[in-house]
């Protein structure tokens, strides 16, 4: 028998945890038998990885903001046709570290007044939202450190601070306020075994 | 004085000559001090460039349709700003060698039900349309002939044969019907130096 396909995102500021979470809930679920796909935005697809380092390489005021915004939406339609689709037709669970709703955050957030046509370019081109989202909310002080303890050369987005890190913050949970449906809000100040035990018992939950 | 940007495009059918008259009027108009900006599209700024690569490199279907618009809307978006807006805020006369009209013949006429998603993605990434629009038009046999004669590894659109360029000329024509204000249909099936006389004629028309 092929459980449905289930598609989840793990979201939250820079240094919260959900890339570690993400994984930790792929290897439970495989653990458990679980067909599972782990997989990743900006990225996830071999042509969305290149559209990544074209975007992601360079000086910071190489692309506008609506540059930048149209090129991740074409990552993620590639993204979405090569790998999670096809995942989730074969009944596989796909665990996704950031999707739009990253989108929504830097972008909304450095260029609020750019909010709409983020809407506007998803609605057009992607449609798909995952059947829930979890946003690992974190102290934002304690992110940013985490994040410069092992940030790379690729995460400039990373560069602008504690203030950033805080609006960042704040963006997301205003995003779980507007999908309340979707997306469940994970305390993650804590050891990672206790988050990962509460993201595996709402993905049960779910599941059951 | 500053003469006023002018915004102009060549449109036509692969081997129409359009980039030929393109580069005549250029010589021309510089011939008569006049400021002109010649560029082209997919490219025309450095970012665009490297986009038009990604794009264009590589298997015929590396990217779908979908994420190819988004990808060309992208490098317009880059061409636009970085190119374009400068010139003509400039007042100059900016010369491009295919602009939107193509994106709507190409990805529409391959894809027809994709026209909305092309229109909506201009109306919302893009909105600027050239000023006047000369719409060379060509016997499809004897452009692909030419084409053929000087096709490039990069030039796979040509790839289709005469069918595509038949209806191709047919798509072209539909538009210079949709925007019968900006669009000018000209006859290229006659010597260069005719064709250029008939485009600066109109272009001369249009700048008194």
């Amino acid at each position: 028998m092929t459980a449905p396909g289930l598609f989840v995102s793990f979201e939250g500021i820079d240094g919260s945890g959900k890339s570690t979470q993400a994984r930790l809930l792929a290897e439970t679920l495989r653990a458990r038998d679980r067909d599972v796909v782990l997989t990743r935005e900006p990225g996830g697809s071999p042509g969305a990885e290149e559209i990544r380092a074209l975007v992601l390489q360079g000086d910071p005021d190489r692309w506008s903001a609506q540059t930048e915004l149209l090129l991740f939406t074409a990552a993620r339609r590639d993204h979405l046709e090569r790998t999670i689709r096809p995942a989730l037709a074969a009944g596989r669970i796909v665990i996704c570290d950031r999707f739009a709703d990253s989108t929504r955050m830097y972008q909304g957030l450095s260029r609020g007044d750019l909010r709409p046509a983020v809407d506007q370019l998803h609605d057009l081109m992607i449609g798909t939202e995952p059947d829930l989202t979890f946003l690992i909310d974190m102290d934002p002080g304690q992110g940013l450190a985490r994040a410069k303890s092992r940030a790379t050369a690729e995460e400039r987005f990373e560069d602008f601070g504690l203030d950033l890190q805080t609006r960042m913050r704040a963006g997301f949970l205003a995003l779980a306020r507007e999908f309340p449906d979707r997306i469940r809000v994970i305390d993650g100040n804590r050891a990672k075994a206790a988050v990962a035990a509460d993201v595996l018992a709402v993905l049960e939950a779910e599941l059951s």
